[in-house]
């Protein structure tokens, strides 16, 4: 039997309006229901498992001083993740996720460690206020590493978070250029700058900008304005996204690559789950602009998957209500007057 | 060692900021961690086990027609909440967090079940836009059976939910008896009443609110407005919260029962955590009214503590950044510079 997507949607809708509650009164978890029904074919769906892909890498950019911190903490917190001491450590801890750390492209001299996947493309961009962060070759690299991972996990949904000093500055200009938002409206303190450090990190990444016309396809501006990880990961939601895996997405950087994931392949919104509004400012603005609504808004503003990773329970519940709810059937409940 | 009040603000204070991320990056999560610490009196607060209590009760307000399911489908919905079909099991489930279902006042006859937990005042509240809804004697056994329960349980935090028809009107006149809030900024569509019902319901709510006057202390409205499960839950979140328990409270039902707690002892606020925004309109006005800001906004309008079961993952993370995540000093990360 085939289902045409619309008498699908009238299904699952059906599916949902029989179970023991008054009619929409669990508000986004239906939505969130009706979404991963849709994204894997049925009406019992299967969300079960769940992984964190943190992708870390170094930016040039950082040299010129748009960061509060400076760019060996990108490895420091690389080790300090590797040690289950971080944020996304204690919190997928506590929720029962196993995290995946990558090297993308971290400074430095490569990290041995058996629990980092080493798919570093150099260590650390250009500065992209000079030149473009990757060469095209690079970017390549990027993506079929993105591709390669992403198709060697197996769970059900995979969180997409990351690490890297200055990549708020690379994810600004990469919405911008992809979306043509403003700058001003994008640039935030990331990890801590007062105003007048926010003032500059606007003026280097507006004199960054011109280098190159407006708007850009998202090739050319990850290519130009690169963040490995964020190229690596943009290649990865897509490919989970085009395997139907429920693909969540973290803040700032993780909807950064997304916005480009989405722009190379529209079709693949329908697998994106947006975790969390960030208090970085310009979030809202690259939120707005693709129409995402998020599930959370907890002012946390951290990076390394944080905000997914609490979105899963969330998800979780959400499949359950089609998977083991009664109906009204039978459970015997009576229905509206 | 005694530490003043102030002191230990100051402690937990630089104990979150000398853990692995940008000061104040984790927002909410912060937040909660710093009240959970404040509670228990301890930079390295237990919080690893959660109940959830639902109070089941009727309401003879329901006679006149003010809710759009019959009266019975309170007995129906337990009957389904003890078989593990209902939102609330599902969830439950999906977060490893176990049920107590409680008959404060279910009409008809006892339910005979080993998981529901016979604390019945009365089959059903009386009409209260007639008369009292209980008497001073069945509000003081509500009281103590709520109190006898919370002391039961030994978890670290506890869920409050509840199931009733017909409890959206008593706790919308409860809400503004206490807080003195216009009646029709409270009252809404609770399990579904279109505009002309809604219209019903306010017309009967401002005529039993004219049988008293306005505001009234916590134990008067509790006995004059009733719900046997809103009084039962009111003394329960009162006893919890005094035995340091955190008291995590769903959604419209069970905040006017926290208002209720909270007029009665104002020093209880500090164990409280309000888990969701309702899809219910009128709690908005009630969240305002004691400046809560709730954790969550999924547009959930269910009850059962469906929104204080999501609220709970949320909490666990908030303790885990106190007692796991490494200290830049530990961990060997760079400050800012």
């Amino acid at each position: 039997m085939t289902n045409s997507p619309d008498t699908f949607a009238t299904s699952i809708q059906r599916a949902l309006d029989s179970k023991t509650k008054p009619i929409g009164s669990l508000g986004r978890l239906e939505q969130l229901a009706a979404q991963i029904a849709t994204l894997q074919g049925t009406l019992n769906p299967s969300i079960s498992t769940c992984q964190l892909i943190i992708f870390g890498a170094d930016h040039g950019i950082a040299g010129q001083g748009v960061s509060a911190y400076p760019s060996e903490v990108t490895r420091q917190m690389v080790l300090n993740l590797l040690s289950g001491g971080a944020a996304a450590n204690v919190i997928a801890n506590s929720l029962n996720i196993p995290i995946q750390l990558i090297d993308a492209g971290i400074a430095g001299d490569p990290i041995d460690h058996p629990n980092l996947l080493n798919r570093r493309i150099a260590p650390g961009t250009a500065d992209f206020s000079l030149c473009p962060a990757m060469t095209p070759d690079q970017y390549q690299l990027a993506t079929s590493h993105g591709t390669e991972i992403a198709n060697s996990i197996t769970t059900d949904a995979i969180c997409f978070g990351e690490i890297g000093i200055a990549n708020t500055a690379s994810a600004s200009i990469i919405a911008h250029k992809i979306l043509d938002i403003p700058l001003p409206d994008l640039v935030g303190p990331g990890t801590g700058l007062d105003q007048s450090g926010i003032n500059h990190k606007l003026d280097i990444l507006t004199k960054s900008s011109d280098r190159t016309p407006t708007p850009l396809d998202a090739q050319i501006a990850l290519t130009e304005y690169g963040g490995f990880e964020i190229a690596m990961m943009s290649a990865a939601i897509q490919s989970a996204a085009k395997s139907k895996r429920l693909v969540i997405i973290d803040g700032f950087i993780a909807t950064a690559a997304a916005i480009a994931a989405i722009n190379s392949d529209p079709s693949i919104t329908n697998a994106l789950v947006f975790s969390h509004r960030s208090g970085e400012r310009g979030h809202d603005a690259m939120l707005q602009a693709i129409n995402a609504n998020p599930l959370l808004d907890l002012d946390m503003r951290l990076g390394e998957g944080t905000g997914a990773l609490l979105a899963w329970p969330i998800i979780k519940a959400a499949a359950a209500i089609l998977n083991d709810m009664a109906t009204f059937e039978s459970a015997g409940v009576s229905e509206k007057l």
